[in-house]
């Protein structure tokens, strides 16, 4: 078996015993809080995740575009939830598609939208189950609280659609600098969707599903009541925003990158082949500088460019041009959609490739 | 043939007509000051475009990683500069079976570095040909003026190789503000690896090219006089960037993204469904806000997530659930890297699918 000391660099390593622990872990918490796990597989992008995920009990998968989930059903995942305010007939024709062969539930946010869809399910003689998008606080898409019951019921009156549930997405939480602050955006962001589920049920809708996300909120946001699923991505890898955040511990990042410095012109600078290509340019965080921490070494990433990393070296620290340096990124969801292959590894083995199968799906 | 209003969004398009024409224009103005282009293809990473590079009279491509040199010599490209500072025997070996097909150059800026090459040569009785990386002010690699003839003869007495050129990349010019300081870059650009590489002569070593890059420089330097070849690639699609930059005009961006409003939850708030996985969150140059622009309308790209591109809309502007836009990105080449194909049109006709062969090719 082939060592990581070979591969060649820059490569992503996935460490299967951190993965398959933290795995473990959340399906543990979501069933110790009574909730469904449905985790979104926009981190890893993996077929070989996903069925871990579901081996260990989640009841399917979150996924952001129809073409995630045309890979993911392809498959043979067929339990799929689209989390995104989907739009438009051409996505609806794929979506009554996937419905065909899995069980599927989207996203909607507003009557237009939710209204494309529900065509091409009605002109089929179709229902599609559709959930409304909660914004609890993050201020991107969905609609705000005291506007839900009276866009709920438009959507619930369109033909071709079964309204059954609600969802959020406490993005927010990465912009809090502190526990307590991650803490009070999760209680919010449960709160928020169970009152929302009550006033639509109180309205005469039938609401199921009442679901929350995100790695930072999820430990504390399903246990609140009402709350009866959880759709944390990043938690399988972790990274660099996750340990700023205290979201975890630095072993239990499972995605780092190994990289080869490749010039070292002064004393205070090295180069990695590691650039923007492989790391992504996202920030650290909920604040912070650099673009990924050089592992046990006195040095971190001050610049990108697509090709360079280049690294601001401590005094007393020394890079040699051909040596080998293991990354943990920012952000680790974007590093998967820019590699077409990650390397699963225990310890120092690698123990297979595993090609990211919903890579680059963007529609 | 399909409309560009029909294509699944999000969705890279190209204008070939705008392509077509930076493409001579750059051919011909290395023409006229009688350097040879070498033109970067980092920026579309296409066969496509490269053929039409070389069909304008480009003596060969440059590339920035071994594996992305693989790609265009199996397609055929004959001719190629790995314009990078490549490290290592495992890529060592891959060069010397490309060298057995093709043309090729490759980059060197330290001794170290330029031995784990020249070994793997040596071995095999070859020599492959190099060029010396010089530091002209970027401050990312490549070696100071001043220590160049140091480095140059001891990397020329190395076996397995031949150092045939110097090379520099005025990168810093995104830098720059105002259009005199970056023709004072692209001044000292090409005055400096000039010098160089009379300091080289002097000292007795063969030195045939002198090759400058990057778009915003490539007009002045290449007139400078000593430089024998330009490296630019953004060129043939320029971006927001480039437009900031004063580069180019916003009718000569050849690039663009059609993406679909996907929810319009507040007045002043429009979000499509083109984010950082499509637009990537690369800045914009030399400096400025947002993450590309929305052509023709009041709105700037204000946030991005990974599938949603929030807009800030302005006062009497409106955005419809459902409507398609068109996004200028900051940055064309790392646009490139995140999609598997684009979308060649002609007007509002898309008349091809091109796949991105080069695309996430990090080793």
């Amino acid at each position: 078996m082939p060592s990581v000391n070979d591969v060649a660099t820059p490569a992503v390593l996935i460490d299967v015993d951190v993965l398959e622990r933290n795995i473990a872990r959340m399906a543990e918490r979501a069933r110790a809080a009574g909730v469904a796990l449905r985790p979104h597989a926009k981190t890893h992008k993996l077929l070989e995740v996903g069925r871990r995920q579901l081996a260990a009990g989640a009841r399917g998968l979150s996924l952001a575009k129809t073409s995630e989930a045309e890979v993911f059903a392809a498959a043979g995942f067929d339990d799929i939830f689209v989390a995104y305010p989907v739009v438009g007939a051409d996505k609806g024709r794929r979506l009554l598609a996937l419905a065909e062969k899995i069980r599927l539930a989207v996203g909607v946010d507003s009557v237009e939208g939710a209204r494309t869809l529900g065509d091409v399910f009605a002109a089929a003689s179709r229902r599609l189950d559709v959930r409304l998008k909660i914004d609890s606080g993050l201020h991107r898409v969905g609609v705000l609280p005291e506007q839900a019951v009276g866009v709920a019921r438009a959507i619930a009156e369109l033909p071709g659609l079964r309204l059954t549930g609600v969802f959020t997405h406490a993005g927010h939480a990465y912009g809090e600098t502190r526990p307590e602050g991650v803490a009070a955006v999760a209680q919010h962001e449960g709160k928020t969707v169970a009152a929302v589920a009550d006033a639509l049920r109180r309205d005469g809708l039938e609401i199921g599903e009442v679901s929350v996300g995100s790695t930072p909120t999820a430990r504390e946001a399903m246990t609140v009541k009402g709350v009866t699923e959880c759709r944390p991505g990043n938690y399988v890898y972790c990274d660099a925003s996750q340990v700023s955040l205290g979201t975890c511990a630095l072993e239990e990042c499972a995605m780092t990158v190994v990289a080869t410095v490749v010039s070292a012109p002064a004393p205070d600078r090295a180069v990695l082949d590691a650039g923007s290509k492989t790391l992504s340019t996202d920030p650290l965080r909920p604040r912070g500088e650099g673009h990924g921490w050089v592992i046990g070494r006195k040095a971190r990433l001050s610049k990108l460019s697509e090709e360079h990393g280049v690294l601001a070296v401590e005094p007393g620290e020394r890079f040699r041009v051909g040596e080998r340096v293991r990354v943990l990124p920012n952000h680790a969801c974007v590093v998967s959609n820019l590699h077409d292959r990650v390397l699963a590894v225990r310890g120092e083995t690698v123990e297979a490739e595993w090609r990211v199968a919903a890579r680059g799906r963007v529609e």
